[in-house]
């Protein structure tokens, strides 16, 4: 079949890799119809992990079951799913508390297993033709078969969850004043979660005109941090008062305002110490590394980042952080979907052949021609 | 000044009555902008408990602060505030909880007490001209100042918490599905709150027209008992399935489907036993008594049901009860009327004089002319 | 191999059946060392259930691995394990918020599986020689190899989370005052749980004077109602103040106080309501059934109770129901008796070889020389 | 009065000041029977915080009624009270929600008030004859007449609820394994909070032979870091596992294992984040402070502290930090201590008449002589 490989730094390339097969009797073969394009897959893109070349891409699938081992109960050929990112068994002790993020069955060594991620475990990604679904009882959720709400069902590999898991993480309730740094897919996926949740009012920093331009027609406040200082410019809208939660969709690579594409790699988290009141919480689904080569310095090589832990203690504030458990939330979100309560596809910018793909990851590594969160289709 | 003062079954009238003074040093005198009448207060004036005359009705109050106490810290003359319909001391075992619906310090040997309201202590209601307010530091919540968002702040005192009361209780989250029985003030509330928890789908069981049409326009789906069995109705419209929630918006005075006007309290209990799902919750804060004069049969007299207990434990249920809590959320509802996320003025029929307080109460107890919501203005 | 067959009300034999086989990959075969006789069995073995003759019982089952499926992960041939009385599937949507009791997958039509139980599906019991154990890696708890512990794991099949499950609903926290009704191996567990969670007093109510010096022993208050009524009795000794939390571990085969063995199926959950302080929680672990063939009047034959409702709203009280979901705590009790923090073993009245499981039924059923908690050994 | 009044670092003495006033309605004040040092008055008796001579100390405070002002509603003169450290209103945003370490009432322009200390409100401390306790309904706990439990009960004022407020941030879980470190009069409280709520192991790191031997007593596992990495000795012990949950319970002056005294403010929560399982969580009632004048290097001073980000985030971990707000868990240790299930004061150490409070704090400070925790008698 055709899959996206990755061949090396800034570097896809569409080829032909042998078949998934059923190798456990709880596998599930998927005959893919979309998977997208995520920012962290342009972690491994741009050569800023230990990635070899050789690894299928995409973690953000969904498609047609095709074939079932003969250990699957609930799934049947033709039926119609989404995968979480995460692959998880189910089972153990992290799963059958919900942390699937952090199942401590597939990958062995490590807390946590994904498609097509190096580091994740010995699964091939979905940017191909078919996938491989492990423990599919379990991994699979089912969509209402057709083609209806297709972009929208395809947000619920990743980003949707994720966004999501932010506004979890910082116990987002209603009537809540939030502030989301961060308005690129997981920003935008969480500041409407925050409106979802009932969120009296939700400012999202970020500088780039059309995204921010998004946030304001689901009804948030765009902080453009371009024109000054985020925390000052909420504090101004809100007399002087913070906020009661605060959601980091950024991570390490966060910029400096002012000085243009400078990482600093501790500046969201400061900005959010600054800016959440005393007794608030802090939603951390952005992306922290412990080792990361391309480091602006050798602590933020090794993942350290100097915070303010003094004031965040003198302010009472909790933190949550972590890649995102899906399962916990997929299904409800499925729910708002189809009720027609959630549309999260208003930040897809581009469907493209799966044949397409490298010409898609560099627009999409450029952010060139709005491309801002791709499908491909094979 | 004057006040509405309860004359008898069926029977109020405006006269004149003390003026409120400063007791306590926490004490403020409030001038009542706007006093609504509660179905709560129909109880009392149809003569169902054991009111005696005298009584100066009114527990949901808003208005501007006249004088306070010396021992009043955070409140000043000319501050636009609104009360919740319990009194409380924010100092007892259940109001450091949160719990200020049971305070057990204001009305001694019962806990919780209200203003205006049989058995709920020495405190005038505030359908009136003037409203003495205890511990107001802690009963009085500070509105913007001016007149805006009137009818949506006078809802702060209880229908809006009361009805969102109901969705904490079946701990309502993103994504489920809900029923609510009774689609009055508090069972519009409830269903309003569901969808500002962000609920996939809301079913309002009721029978009213008018009502089921509100609630079609806040998105929800309006159920009418008089057509069939609404159990049946939302199970049929979701392939068989039950639901995630229910809340029960009726209470003890719930009529049999069917047979016009024939109370059945256990009616409501019983069919959200029937269409909540197993592990679901059931929010209860629609009011049972544990005495009621006009019970139609000797245990409805002592508040006693007939419940399908063995299905109930068999589904693995949970529930909760009990009057609400205000302080726990009108905070937070105010600040998503202020960002103009909530408008629960939607249920507001009419505005009416003070000085009409004996029309508007026969009007209201009949039903007629559209009189669902009242607010009395001094 | 050799099983504990049902014949008919008051009777079982030991019998031989045929051997139970791998029928799905992810099926474990499991050679029984300890199976408890729990207190449900006898609604069968009394003849008060739906139940057939050719049921082989036992869903209290530990034992050691003997085979497993090809698609069993975690488990191998010699593993020493406890099994849930729950048989869930791990994928389902209530199994994956953590409801294992109420399985949508393994009992079609139901939501809830067990072994050797009437109505609760397909599966053998292990008061047998061997057990056929499905979706073995998530039915199936790991314990530390040799024979320490063999009468303490063997509790966490039911009755040890069982009466955990009943603090569970209640939210026993530390520090708190709380009633338990019933004294036997349920109750005596969620007296001890209760201990554990560090609750500052915990009464229980039974008559067996062996029982309540049980309770005792392990630090709580036995209050012997055959002495008067509980609920004064409790009051007295706490200055007329109530409790913060109950439990019911007696269910809906509770006796009416001074009536000998006359079934009074409300009368622990009146006792609780009346006991309970407002804004407290009622567990109920307590078996209610919806049929009941042997009920006392025709609404206990259909699992009606007729509750003080109006008293129960008025306190505010939440209540939580249904039986348990095993898997949710047994990983962490377990725990606690590796680490000699719990030795639920205590309740432990007799070993019997599975060859003398008839007597050991004939007296259970009578509570005849100290049978309280019999566990069969083959 | 006598009081304990700061003259400069290193230096206290027992003066006469004047006696408090009932300043405000809902004041009382209060003639202390014991009055605690706290190794947070050290911090300002070392000189290492911006304290001006003249405060009288003393924040851990317990005694009777000695006069109650017009506003104050449940306490007489011969009630027997303990306080929490903080001084709070009760009604503003933070206390509605227990948040009361955090008011924003009683000390203007910052979030916390306390008795006795540097920045912390103008209320003179409890280390003398009397105390003027402001909103006493709110901020006195009252306790059982006479004179039992004296020294269990004046732990109720900080340091048993601080300690339990490091289990409550960490959510700690009957069966779970617990680190904590710090073995000081807090670390104690701790673990010991943490046996009680049901911990199935508990591990508390120091290097003081005392503190370590009371550590055993009260059944936790002592680690001495002088004698190796407390993180792999706690590894070992656990065949490599790690633990669910982890407690800093010594804050900023953390120093370096194996370097004596060398001060590393980030070492504890380094190692937490080492040992503690992905998916767990941190609690922090350790102390630290945006501004240290002290501390070893330019970050320090500015209460910035470099932490491995990427690895707790890999990990997935949460954590809450902040001082206790006593008033949320007084209550329950109080019953606790009642009813005989907790007994803190093991570890106090000393009591010391009032007089000698200057010899007492020069020994404290040195730890001479077993010096742990000293109660002052006036």
């Amino acid at each position: 079949m055709r899959a996206v490989v990755y061949k090396g730094p800034f570097k896809v390339a569409v080829e032909q890799v042998a078949d998934p097969k059923i190798q456990h009797p709880n596998d599930a073969i998927v005959r893919i119809t979309s998977s997208c394009i995520c920012g962290s897959d342009l972690h491994m893109y741009e050569g800023r992990t230990a990635a070899q070349p050789g690894i299928v891409f995409g973690h953000e699938n969904m498609g047609i079951i095709e074939e079932v081992g003969p250990g699957v109960t609930t799934l049947h050929k033709g039926d119609r799913v989404v995968m979480p990112f995460n692959v998880a068994c189910g089972f153990c002790k992290n799963c059958e508390r919900g942390f699937t993020g952090f199942c401590l069955t597939v990958n062995p060594g490590f807390a946590g297993g994904a498609y097509g991620y190096v580091a994740m475990g010995p699964y091939p990604g979905g940017q191909a033709e078919h996938l491989r679904v492990p423990y599919a009882d379990f991994n699979a959720l089912k969509l209402p078969q057709g083609n209806e709400h297709e972009e929208d069902f395809a947000m619920l590999a990743d980003i949707f969850p994720t966004g999501y898991h932010g506004t979890e993480l910082a116990q987002v309730s209603p009537g809540e004043s939030v502030v989301v740094f961060g308005a690129g897919p997981v920003g935008a996926m969480a500041a409407y979660s925050a409106m979802i949740r009932g969120a009296a009012v939700v400012y999202v920093v970020d500088r780039v005109a059309e995204r921010l331009q998004k946030i304001k027609e689901i009804g948030a406040v765009p902080i453009d941090f371009s024109k000054g200082d985020p925390v000052q410019q909420i504090r101004q809208m809100r007399n002087g008062d913070g906020v009661d939660k605060g959601i980091d969709a950024v991570g390490y690579q966060a910029v400096q305002p002012g000085e243009k594409d400078k990482e600093a790699p501790s500046v969201v988290l400061e900005s959010l110490i600054q800016i959440v009141n005393p007794t608030g919480m802090l939603g951390i689904p952005g992306l922290y590394v412990p080792s990361d080569p391309g480091g602006i310095d050798p602590h933020a090589k090794h993942g350290q980042i100097l915070l303010s832990f003094g004031k965040l203690f003198e302010k009472g504030l909790r933190l949550g952080t972590g890649q995102c458990n899906v399962k916990r939330y997929n299904r409800y979100l499925r729910d708002m979907i189809i009720a027609g309560r959630a549309k999260p596809s208003f930040i897809v910018s581009n469907n493209v052949s799966l044949n397409d793909a490298s010409t898609a990851y560099e627009k999409f590594d450029k952010r060139v021609e709005g491309y801002t969160k791709v499908i491909l289709k094979p």
